[in-house]
């Protein structure tokens, strides 16, 4: 049995803004820190023996595990970082104040483009300084000009198949740190949760997903570490 | 023409405490967070496309290298961890204080054991509270008993011909953030530095020592980045 952390960065100076941030590289605020810390803190404390890490290409998910692999003793834990588990691009709303947007846009088409499964923003266009796609980091990428959360996924789980799954199956107990909607995709297709229910389904901030996983890699027990704090749980498959 | 630029952790507990620390997992203290953070300040300012980083396993090269990212804004760059390029192994010596070391064995001899080539410590022995041979982090790799600065470099070299030099020949400038002896060994190798010599060149804490190759990865150019510090430079080989 292969224990699997998933942990979502905690508050970002967007986040605290109000902004849609998506691909935008916001850093943690103390908030945050606190909240990756508070993560790893509950992580030592589990009975497993964590041995790998991935985390996506921004600073908020890759600060969130190093903080919390600091709290476990396991800073020296290999990590690999992949583009492929960022968080959903939020196209031409990246950088907005969600209350501006609503105003602009109308609540009720914003709410579609937060809580629809496959409908995704307007793309980001040429010269938006909020547009990621000249970061140096994502060089040789080819960086969405917005996603849905089906795109989110369908970008995330090549990554799951080629990297992440040879090493559950070889027995490894695994941390992932990264954000609301690659682990949400993540979740979605590891728990088999239908379009229509998963965004309902919200990993909080400061809370890890623990999930035990059989030899086929299919999930047998999921709870959230902190026990005190009450979170949408997706069914067993 | 490659940039490799070679970042030595700064200082540590036991390095404020005189201690022979080695394998033992020291933590930096305030001035070597402070030294590793000036070290990122001026690797940021480097005429370098920095997209590989290489490190130990030892909490204060990697803590190290971690905030000398933060500072060049590349912490998402990809980031390999090896013992191959911890501390040399202290042996009996790990954890004792210097100066007691001296009057125990000797001055004399205690400086054999650091500025000689090829003589190694005595082994540390099983039950030492500082062993950290059953350390969880080394797991599966066959940990000395001790090291002379050519035990280091013995096994320094196969990592440094096996990960490293396919990144540096491809031309990525490289970062390696790591210990005084497991960065001379790499020195040594690359301007063919004598044996009688070597324990001559000290690279300094928080000076990161920038080395220009050429595409057989023979050195071309060689200076440290601050250079209102004195220190002993390699000759091109």
């Amino acid at each position: 049995m292969t224990k699997l952390a998933l942990v979502r960065h905690g508050q970002s100076a967007w986040n605290l803004e109000n902004r849609f941030t998506g691909w935008w590289d916001a850093d943690l605020t103390e908030k945050g820190e606190a909240e990756a810390r508070h993560s790893g803190q509950m992580l030592k404390d589990v009975d497993a023996d964590f041995r790998m890490a991935f985390t996506s290409l921004q600073t908020r998910a890759i600060r969130t595990l190093w903080m919390a692999l600091t709290e476990m003793n396991r800073v020296w834990l290999p990590v690999e970082k992949s583009w492929r588990l960022n968080e959903r691009h939020y196209g031409g709303l990246t950088g907005l104040d969600k209350a501006e947007t609503a105003v602009k846009h109308g609540a009720e088409q914003v709410h579609i483009w937060r809580r629809s499964y496959d409908i995704p923003p307007p793309p980001i266009e040429a010269g938006n300084p909020f547009d990621p796609a000249q970061d140096p980091r994502y060089r040789g990428i080819d960086v969405p000009a917005t996603e849905s959360l089906k795109n989110t996924l369908e970008r995330v789980l090549p990554y799951w198949t080629s990297d992440i799954t040879p090493v559950l199956a070889a027995g490894t107990d695994t941390v992932i740190a990264a954000h609301g909607n690659s682990l949400r995709a993540l979740v979605k297709h590891l728990f088999n949760v239908p379009d229509e229910s998963i965004t309902g389904i919200e990993i909080p901030t400061g809370n890890p997903l623990l999930i035990d996983l059989d030899a086929n890699l299919k999930p047998t027990k999921v709870r959230y570490l902190d026990s005190a704090r009450s979170a949408s749980l997706p069914d067993l498959p």
